[in-house]
């Protein structure tokens, strides 16, 4: 046994509750190590010196380097104190606690060091987010996807589908978008995220004047009271992008700032090193290099209550169901619990879903921060495997697993999963055009566990590389739509919403190279099937298949994939 | 390499800021694994795509099962990205990122999988807690410490130094401490903590009745505002002990649930199963299994702002210098991190020391939640080292290593190191009564690093197995008290203080089953050296010796000790 590769923890990914009543343990061992046996030895945590009971774990999964050891128990107490044993193919038998490894464990003193839930208590526990399943999102770059017909403003620069740059105002709007709701609907879309639509000199208005102002470039307040009544009348909920890290070098206290130096009031507000705001030497801490997005310090708690007041405002005065936090993880932690405990004050199940690239343990697994993450870490297992086709079916799969178990149970629900967006090329690109390549990418991102996002336009056949250029103008021409391609998401869409994909447990195989991506539950099993192995592989499928491309006659041709429905003969953990 | 014992992950345990402009970046590897060089490469985290620059990293200890690479790095942007290069024995070469090993690295897509430092934000760099540097603890259990001569309060029923037992009144009082802080003061303790003082029928006051009336058993608010004002006048510093996960069934919050079931405005203040409370059924939630100790439902936001009420109160009223957290990991994080914000706006630097058994990390490495624990850890692994003998030097220094690394490395000099205290056997008694072997466990628990806490008593030689024989009166005779024992903890405490223990780096080594236990900085090195053999061993010391027991003519018998004092020679990491 390779003890070096042995991995548990109490309170972390390794052992939490699910719910009031029950809990998750796992354990991770090296792949394929010579353990014949594993199995919890446990108790209520104040009865472990009265003895103990066993249970095997069985290995669910692997991810080519660990084996992981799961199980799920329901608990009368809610206090739970646990060792494992391991028995080795030799019949050698082993302790595992938070001493480390034994041959021999004195039960008695486990107090000392057995692992342990030490209480089930519900403001820890994190639940599936229950607003966020069976959506499907749509992220909305707003200046770019409809210009509704009275907008005159003088900003416009470009004619509406003219190449853009990084200086083009098209004159999208938000009634723009609400003219164009009906559109959403039809194509399925039951959640929008908006990229920032407040004041700011940019056409994607990351560069905040006035957290309280609408952009006139996009319309007015009344303009963002109707699209968002309207969408809620729709069934639909939407995102706003909370734009906190940084503010627009004219953003009226930084100019505060540049006038009157460290006298200001507002010299605190921002990191300046010396007593003078130097544009030229950026002799302050900015977002990225950009001189002209001054960074907030939001480790002084008057900024702190500013940002506060400006996010609690539209949760109550608009009734947004919640917040996509741009740069987020480059914000003290310290402010996202305050922000999460106050903004649940006002609504319960507030959606707060971070910009975390990385891997984002340190904001998901506490449950007292974010409720999702835009899951760049999908995007970039996606990538490798069906646009560069630079990793095989056992490789994605052994990668996702690793991903998957980054997280508490419940959190991978909640992520939002996305193949495009503003800030990396269309997936379209970086598939070189290829639409049977695009769709298996869309096609995965429709049955992996968590929430889908469309980036607008993708659904067309949108094209576009690296910013700006992924941020082309909608093109409402009908006839110049890709209908391979719009008829198939839409398709995804709605087998994703009909067959309720987002409560389904998940299973990940690779076999041939052929990758099987499972969504299960006690009587229901979707199947996605996918091959990009190169050549084509024969398959017998005799289950319902909802939706397929490039598979015929028993065949699945390279870059072809199905999706299927049978009854499920998978067990629960 | 052993690719699954690789351990690190970004804003963890293994990658942290120190300060504001230095971080420390830590990574496992299986222990003597044919690894030949580690190397950090890295860059400003928006400069990653144009370049990096290499750094080798040294191994600085092991565990026995895990070897640690660990560097400290000052930067100059706040953002830091990096990945790990690991070159084998063969001259193999590999990457180690957020996506795993691999044998290239594609850098210019780092941005996906790179770890990072994504912001040293100050409210989340967990720094040292100056308050607790150079301090020696002591725990006082308040009805053993001190009867002052006027106590003539009704409820003691024992003479002083009698017997105890789980009902015994003896009568110590707030004013009866402040008699003898002059005792405390000239031992060398510049710190106590109280077990509970708040109004409660038991002698140790763990079961509240009032937490804004002080026991009368003990006193009254003006003997805890003048106990306060003489200890601070003494340049000492005083824990109280928060006791908020369980109240007493006389509670009269609890005593309006029993009489009004479901209808109590404070029925959801508790966890009752069904609409009543049935005590003999025990139908709501306790501490343990005590029916008269029902468990206070945190969750609620309501009860969250009764005991932050309370807890701030004593500190803005009685200037205490913070909290000890009774049976902290039973209560919500989601409190815990309200109750720091709160209590962090009276006092910047107050102290929350939870009583932790368990790895604590979930409480300490947020820096959100605790400041500290009562390190049980540490207690258990001299237990096993001394008292005990069932570990050799060399599993001790396993141990202590594998404790050390839990926690993000300030955290470590804030710890509460104890042996002895209300909950556990004196550690006398764990010794059986063999001084020897004592003495080695304070001369550890002295040069460790953390702070050190001497539960009342243990200077005299008191004995006393579990509780309530852990609890006897202090005895004022002293004619009664072991001078050996007495001489060589006060000496103890003296080295402690006099040479800033507690700000020196910590390095633990055994060789031959000796333990040396070393403190360091630039110019300095104190020296724990330890022989638990159960053999006499010849060791030529040459430097000054500060303290020694068993120890004559270059042999270090068994059961003996000394500390040294010599210029460091140690490079810092």
């Amino acid at each position: 046994m390779e003890i070096a590769a042995l991995k548990h923890v109490s309170d972390s990914i390794y052992s939490f509750p699910l719910s009031n009543n029950e809990i998750e343990i796992r354990l991770l061992t090296k792949k394929d190590d010579d353990i014949k046996k594993v199995e919890l030895v446990y108790n209520e945590k104040y009865k472990f010196h009265e003895g103990v009971k066993h249970k095997r774990i069985n290995k669910k999964c692997d991810d080519g380097i660990y084996d992981y050891y799961i199980t799920r128990i329901k608990l009368k107490d809610k206090r739970f104190a646990y060792v494992f044993k391991l028995t080795l193919e030799n019949n050698e038998e082993y302790y595992f606690s938070e001493s480390g490894v034994s041959k021999e464990y004195d039960i008695a003193k486990g107090y000392y060091d057995f692992f342990q839930i030490s209480y089930i208590n519900e403001l820890d526990t994190i639940k599936i987010n229950k607003k966020l399943q069976n959506r499907v999102f749509y992220q909305i770059f707003v200046d770019r996807f409809y210009k509704d017909k009275n907008n005159n403003n003088p900003r416009i620069n470009i004619k509406w589908g003219d190449k853009v740059d990084s200086k083009s105002i098209a004159g999208g709007t938000l009634k723009g978008i609400e003219e164009k709701l009906d559109y959403l609907s039809s194509l399925g879309i039951n959640a929008i995220y908006l990229t920032p639509i407040f004041s700011a000199d940019s056409n994607h208005k990351y560069d905040t004047i006035d957290y309280y102002k609408v952009s006139r470039d996009f319309g007015d307040e009344s303009d963002l009271h109707s699209l968002i009544k309207a969408i809620h009348e729709k069934g639909m909920i939407v995102l706003l992008d909370g734009v906190y890290n940084h503010v627009s070098r004219s953003f009226p206290f930084f100019i505060d700032v540049i006038k009157n130096g460290a006298k200001s009031k507002y010299f605190n507000w921002f990191f300046i090193k010396g007593n003078k705001v130097f544009e030229e030497k950026m002799n302050y801490e900015t977002f990225a290099s950009c001189y002209y997005l001054p960074r907030l310090n939001l480790n002084n708690l008057e900024v702190q209550q500013y940002i506060l007041d400006v996010g609690k405002y539209y949760v109550k005065n608009y009734q947004i169901d919640g917040y996509r936090l741009d740069v987020s993880d480059e914000i003290p932690h310290a402010f996202w619990t305050k922000f999460k405990a106050e903004l649940k004050t006002i609504k319960n199940d507030i959606i707060l879903l971070g910009e975390n690239w990385h891997n984002a343990h340190a904001f998901l697994n506490s449950g007292l921060e974010f409720d999702s993450i835009m899951n760049y870490a999908f995007t970039k297992e996606v990538l490798n495997y069906v646009a560069y086709n630079n990793t095989n079916a056992l490789d994605f799969k052994n990668r996702l697993i690793s991903n998957l178990f980054r997280y508490k149970g419940n959190v991978n629900y909640n992520l939002l999963n996305l193949i495009s967006s503003h800030d990396v090329n269309r997936f379209l690109d970086e598939c070189n055009n290829d639409v049977d390549k695009f769709l298996i990418g869309y096609a995965i991102l429709f049955t992996y566990i968590g929430v889908p996002c469309i980036y607008y336009g993708d659904e067309i056949g949108t094209d576009g590389g690296y910013d700006p250029y992924n941020r082309a103008c909608f093109n409402w021409n009908e006839s110049e739509w890709n209908y391979k391609i719009f008829n198939t998401i839409k398709k995804l869409i709605q087998i994703h919403k009909d067959e309720s994909i987002n409560e389904l447990e998940i299973n990940i195989n690779a076999k041939d190279d052929i990758l099987y991506l499972s969504r299960f539950n006690k009587t229901n099993n979707i199947t996605l099937i996918v091959n990009l192995s190169n050549s084509d592989k024969k398959l017998n499928i005799s289950d319902e298949i909802l939706v397929q491309n490039n598979y015929s006659n028993n065949i699945l041709h390279n870059k072809g994939f199905v999706i299927t429905k049978e009854d499920s003969n998978y067990e629960k953990y």
